[in-house]
């Protein structure tokens, strides 16, 4: 869960959970019709702005929105890097 | 009416009442058809945002927009997470 | 003019005034092509936001925008809920 | 010049000049083309908004946008509501 | 150069110098194909807003953008109400 | 290098730097198809907004965008005035 | 990594890594197919905006997003400008 990207200012780095692959009927769904998963682990959290520290902390399992974020590839694994107030809540 | 869930920010989250199943004329209506409630119960409620603390608490029971929230699939139950300035009123 | 709704923040709930049923040439104009009404009286009003006190009271007769607030069905009666800041006059 | 209205907030209540009845070339323009005064006499003030009083008074003889403002009807007469910040000069 | 009109806020009264009638060519443009002036005299400056005061004063001569302002007419002539950010320069 | 024009607030009057003649391969390019200049030489500064001082000064070389200021003419010269906030860089 | 550009405000002047020449199987993309690069090297920053002062320095390899900052060319070589806020994080 260790990455080397330190986030500016309210960003944090988000590992996205798998999604599953299999549907309530047990139907293997092909890649491209996975649904992007919302659920992800905060790998990396900026210093935060100015007099707004962060409340986030690695380590922490988030809900986020379908499109939130940008993907960013670092050493060839995908992140989604976002500021904070993209992420509703931790579960 | 609990959930393992953290709102972050100004964010709660809601669990929506059910809509009535049946009409005025007493026709059931197919499942698509329901009109999405606008009724419903906080579940969760985040810590607020700087200088702003929060007016809703847990079980608070609410009128907010038929297109308002996010929904969040929590445990295999299905939620709504929204700012607290989405909501209209406490009923 | 008592409902059991309370607005957040800088809202109102405001019962609108009935549409006149006649026009000038005394023809019953059917349901759905009254006018809207633009006037109504103030039924709740919210606490008010951070430091911005509220300046209207229940029982305040208001003049308001056509297009203003959003429908709530409390109790069986229909009012609306917007922001004081939708709200133009009182009369 | 006196009407039982009280507009909120920044809003100002404006009575609208007559437009003239007669073209350079001395014809009557039919209701429908008149153009729309954009000369009027401020009939009713606000309190203004929080730290900013108000420059208008009634009895004010004001230029304002032809598409400012909102027209309200009071006690058979039509008026236009608008904020203070829609009305270019006092004239 | 003095008219009977008092800007309100941040706004001026701008009287538009006349487009030169002749090209470089010598041509007589018709009327409707003059460029519009984007030169002109400060003929009025409102009050400025709160704790911004006015930098443009009655007689300026300015350059302002092609589409800034409002067309007013005062008395039979024609001018440009705009708030001083609209204007460019002093020249 | 020296214009009879004051900018106000926080803008800042421009001489473009001349398109180059010839591309690479030595062909003269048409006047229309010269890509408009994106650098240029600061000829005039304004004031600045309230507490916010300037950091440009007459004579500063500059990068601006393609798109950014607009076009004026003093004195049969072209310039350019734009906000400083449109100036990318000092080189 | 030196250039002779100052950014003014809170921009940073930042020279794109080279995008990779060879796909994960090893056909050489043609130019125009290459995919613009998301990294770069911080090689000329900002003194900051008032109160806000800069987190990156020369020297710091950076991921930004495809499609942020403006091309420059100095001294006949490319460069990105872009405000710190584009830039996402340090790696």
């Amino acid at each position: 869960m260790s990455v080397n990207v330190k986030p500016l200012a309210d960003r944090v780095l988000v590992e996205a959970a798998p999604a599953e692959e299999k549907t309530a009927f047990g139907i293997i769904i092909p890649d491209t019709a996975k649904e992007k998963p919302q659920k992800g682990t905060v790998v990396a959290v900026g210093p935060g702005k100015k007099d707004e520290p962060m409340t986030l902390k690695v380590g922490d399992s988030v809900l986020y929105g379908k499109y939130s974020g940008t993907e960013l590839s670092v050493e060839g694994k995908e992140y989604l890097i976002m500021r904070e107030s993209d992420i509703y809540a931790i579960v």
